[in-house]
């Protein structure tokens, strides 16, 4: 039995995001009903992450296991013909039997992106939050470094439970700024739910005097998810990259 | 009574084209509607060009009459609340009443956006031609060169005439590439119906050696759209200046 790992990338505003769903279309309905058509046998998919309704992935990697001996370069030219033009595979290649995509995943990147134009760039609706007003780059990459370590996060879970460990380690979380994008690019071993985009919503209040800078750590302390910002739109948000 | 002069900018995909329409969805019905709905009074915008269905405009010009005395900058900011995310007003000023969008129009400037990535980049489509075999970018625009000048340009035309007047006069023709995306980009004072597309289709021609770049004064000198190359794509069409 082969164990086949790919590496994807999907826009994700047609989708209800990545896991199979009974009564709508999400990505994973897509990918696995073109691979069992390409390969002429049931394949279930086992994907590195969830991801929630319109958020887009860059890089999404999955892996799956079949008996058929196609060379993974025709695989991926083969299964790029089935799908539509919002989902590609990047590329594809034999592992080990015992490789999993989401339990063998060290780490993720997540980027939360942002229209600052005063006006919004119509090209990039559906793929960025746009935000008109102003945005000081340098306070917010300033107070994005807070987050990095490793903290509990939950102020910072939509769905926190307190059963739940809601520890993890941010390894980065840098703002940067190019013509009228901005990027919130956050590195790190593992997320709580939303909590990238309760992040990049934090960090908006920040932009608007709301929280300051140095109040980060003390939303942190807090443990109370009503503490920390909004929870930004979906559509700003994409998987980059899968460490493996 | 003013005449107020707007630029605009639109991702063409939902809609049939710039000009109003009985049975279908137009950009000007969308912002006349608007602008009906925003000034109290039923507006008629004169717009620079038609535009095709699917096709794109960073940069579209129109003008339109008013009693209203609203300040331009209020304009664009309260019509941009009731647009789609897909159209935006990027400016509005005052221009004398003999202002025409069309008929003063002294040229304009298109881009033909190719995706030249192996694998397809989900994030371009609907936005690019995705064509994946090789461009030699420095071949085609040698080729492109050709098209520069005053000529006729009937096996350029989608819809040629004998009767019309074809003879049309392009002041630069420019293919370049950024990472994976190829720009064709052509100024000229007028533009016959489908030409940027044929023009970008039999660039494509000369790529897949189906024509050599010397062969285009060839295609020109034999007034025969046969001889051109195929129409391109819609969707990779922009129309990004107006020249006045």
């Amino acid at each position: 039995m082969r164990n086949i790992k790919v590496i994807m990338s999907y826009r994700g505003t047609a989708y209800h995001g990545f896991q199979r769903q009974e009564n709508a279309v999400a990505v994973q309905n897509v990918v696995e009903d073109a691979l069992s058509e390409l390969l002429g046998s049931e394949i279930t998919v086992i994907g590195c992450s969830r991801t929630d309704t319109g958020v887009h992935a860059n890089e999404f990697h999955l892996n799956f296991f079949t008996d058929c001996c196609i060379p993974c370069d025709n695989l991926v030219r083969g299964i790029n013909n089935l799908l539509p033009d919002d989902i590609a595979f990047l590329s594809a290649g034999d592992v080990p039997e015992e490789f999993h995509s989401r339990f063998d995943c060290k780490g993720k990147e997540y980027i939360y992106l942002i229209d600052n134009s005063v006006i919004r760039n119509v090209f990039a609706s559906g793929l960025a939050l746009h935000y008109p007003y102003p945005l000081d780059v340098n306070e917010l990459d300033r107070a994005a470094k807070h987050f990095v370590g490793t903290h509990d996060f939950t102020s910072l879970c939509g769905t926190a439970n307190l059963k739940d460990n809601c520890i993890r380690t941010i390894f980065s979380c840098d703002v940067i700024k190019n013509k009228n994008m901005v990027k919130v690019i956050v590195n790190g071993d593992g997320f709580l739910y939303n909590m990238i985009r309760i992040i990049a919503g934090t960090l908006i209040y920040v932009a608007e005097n709301k929280i300051p800078a140095s109040g980060i750590p003390v939303i942190l302390e807090g443990k109370d998810r009503r503490k920390a910002g909004k929870t930004a739109p979906a559509h700003g948000l994409y998987l980059n990259k899968v460490y493996y």
